[in-house]
Formats: structure tokens, sequence, C-alpha cells
């Protein structure tokens, strides 16, 4: 995609370089494919900035993303780009000591602690918070609150959030949003996924 | 995702196994972000899987994907899963011998022409075809004569072909086609492009 040209001059008193450098709320959303492997593009970027990334999976099966993960671990270890880590609430956030018996509900809200605590703390420059739409779209987390804090944060961090469903708080609130639409799947035609595509 | 069951039982007289391995043509076409991204975040699913990968930079600006590249590369390298063969029409097709003083239409033919010899000789089993929607767009390339070297590709090679604008006809022959559409942009609201995010 070429490196376009802004379409309008904003009236917010920052210089070109303050804008260039806004750090941004980034939303992949809609029913079709690419909106978590879009966002894990993007940390291949980041990770070429030499920039910290935090990934939050906020899925049920630990299994989803091995591909990404191994990959995104592997370039982490390489100490030739920005470092990652790793979060996923399939097998129990790892912050989170006791045994984790609580509901899905309750891990995602756990979840959304932690990003909370990492953005005050300022100790990632990207967030990948993967499938993160869906505990908001459920109520599960309040977005209110996630607009707010997304607002509120300090410094250059960027987030990305994906998932079907962004509430509409959350479009309006970001500063890129993408909907991914399905025109064709495999599926339709009767095909079942398949490793190396779908995971 | 979640894995979804397929929608309807095809009548092609393949078994479920068959079908599930048949290799895929992904397009991600539509004006909005995430396009590429999405194809190299797929790449990560087929370096996990160990398999061989073909990117086929059709772009002029060799600085573009930098960090996607540099990245896939590390990977490549690293023995710990498929490897990464990187090529980018931007500084000159490396297979090509002779000073490239040739225009940007020649080059994007020259392009085609490899992938086909690859695809011939089963050289990867994914090939990211980066930004050759536009090749066709422009009739630099004849589309009929792509969705036919597709069609009857042989083995079990995965095609992912990126780009504004895909032509019809190859919509209509892939299997898996997402249009990814701007819902908002930074630069609507006057920011321009910025690293880590944009490259």
């Amino acid at each position: 995609m070429p490196q376009g040209q802004p379409s309008a001059v904003p009236d917010d008193g920052l210089t070109t370089r303050q804008r260039r450098n806004r750090a941004l709320v980034v939303v992949h959303t809609g029913i079709g494919k690419g909106k978590s492997t879009a966002a894990f593009g993007l940390a291949l970027r980041a990770w070429n900035q030499g920039w910290p990334i935090g990934v939050f999976q906020f899925v049920k099966s630990a299994k989803w993303r091995v591909g990404e993960e191994r990959a995104l671990r592997v370039l982490g270890d390489s100490g030739e780009g920005g470092s990652v880590v790793w979060h996923k609430m399939g097998e129990g956030w790892s912050w989170v000591q006791r045994d984790a018996q609580t509901d899905n509900e309750a891990k995602a809200r756990e979840g959304w602690e932690q990003v909370k605590r990492d953005l005050a703390a300022e100790t990632y420059r990207l967030y990948v918070l993967d499938e993160f739409a869906y505990p908001m779209h459920w109520g599960w987390v309040d977005t209110d609150e996630v607009v707010e804090v997304l607002r509120d944060r300090p410094g250059n961090q960027h987030v990305v959030i994906t998932g079907r469903n962004a509430p509409e708080k959350l479009v309006g609130a970001a500063d890129l949003v993408t909907d991914m639409s399905k025109v064709k799947h495999p599926m339709d035609a009767g095909q079942k996924g398949q490793r190396g595509i779908e995971w």
C-alpha cells in the first residue's frame, strides 16, 4: 500500500512529527478471515523496530495460534529485534498462580486487568489483544472502561484488538479500523479447515 | 476463529481427507489495511508446518515490507521451521542477471514467469504473491493465464495473492477471498504513516 498523503490537516495543535508518532488503537473486525493473521503480521513490523511486544490471547483453546506463537517466540528469542511475551487465556494466564477453575468470563476479566497494569507500566510498545472484541461484545468486559483506559494510556503504546462484533464504541474510539469481509470461503464449498492455513 | 463445520458436502468424489488437504488459492483484496500483513501472518503458520515458502513482492519500492522480510528471513534461517526465499521486483528480481533497466510492466511479467516455473517444479508449498493483483488489474499479466496456471498447478501448493482491485475472474477461481474494507484510517484524521505500523 502506498504511503498516501493525509486527506486533511487536523486542528489539534500537534506538529506533523507528533502526529506521526501518535500511538494507535487498531481494530480488525468483521466475519472474514485475516483479522488475527494481520495483527500478527503487524507484530513482525513491531519486532523489526525492536519494540517489546505483548500478546494476550483471549481465546478458550490454548491450541489456537500455535504457528504464530512459535514464530513470534523464535523471533523474540533471536536477539535481532524486539522481545515477545505471549499470554494465553486458554491454558490459564501465566500470572494467575492459583489453580484456574474459573470460568471464561472471569478469565477474560483477569486478562484485561493485566493489560491495564501493563499499559500503566508501559511494559510493551505493541499490544496484540487477540479476540478481545468477544469479551466486550458479550459484556464480560466493560467497553466504556476499555475506551477510557485506551484513551488515557501513557506514553507511546500501540494496541491492536481483533475479533468479530467489535462494539461500536470501540470502533468510534479507535484510530484505524478494518472490516474483514468474507467474499468466499472453502467451508462454503464443503471443505474443512486445514493446517498451515487455519492454524 | 472457530473451526466451523462445512455448510455443504460437495459431490466431487473426494474424501474428507483429500478435501481437507486440497491446496488453496487465497485472495486478500479491498481498499482497507491488512491484505499483505494477513498474508505474512499466514506465512507464519506455513513456516510452523515446516513448509518451503516463496515470497514474490510485486512492488516498485524495494523498501516495502522490510519488517516482514527481515522477520521471515530470521525464521527461515532459524532451522526450526520451513525455509523462506524472498524475491523483490523493486530491486530487480534476483534471477534476472542482466542490468535490469526494463520497466515495471516487463518486470511484473518476469516475476510471473518465475512463479510459473516454480509452480511447475513444485519449489514451494506456500507462495505469497504480494501486490500481484495490480499487474493483473492493469493488464500487464493476463488474468486468464493466471487462472489457468493456478487451476492446473501440480501437487499441494497454496498460493496467496494480495492487492486492491483483484480481477473478478481471479476472485471466481479462488478458494478463499477476503475483502479488507476501510472503516476508519488515521490518514483521514490528518495523520501520516509511521514506522512499526505502516512498514
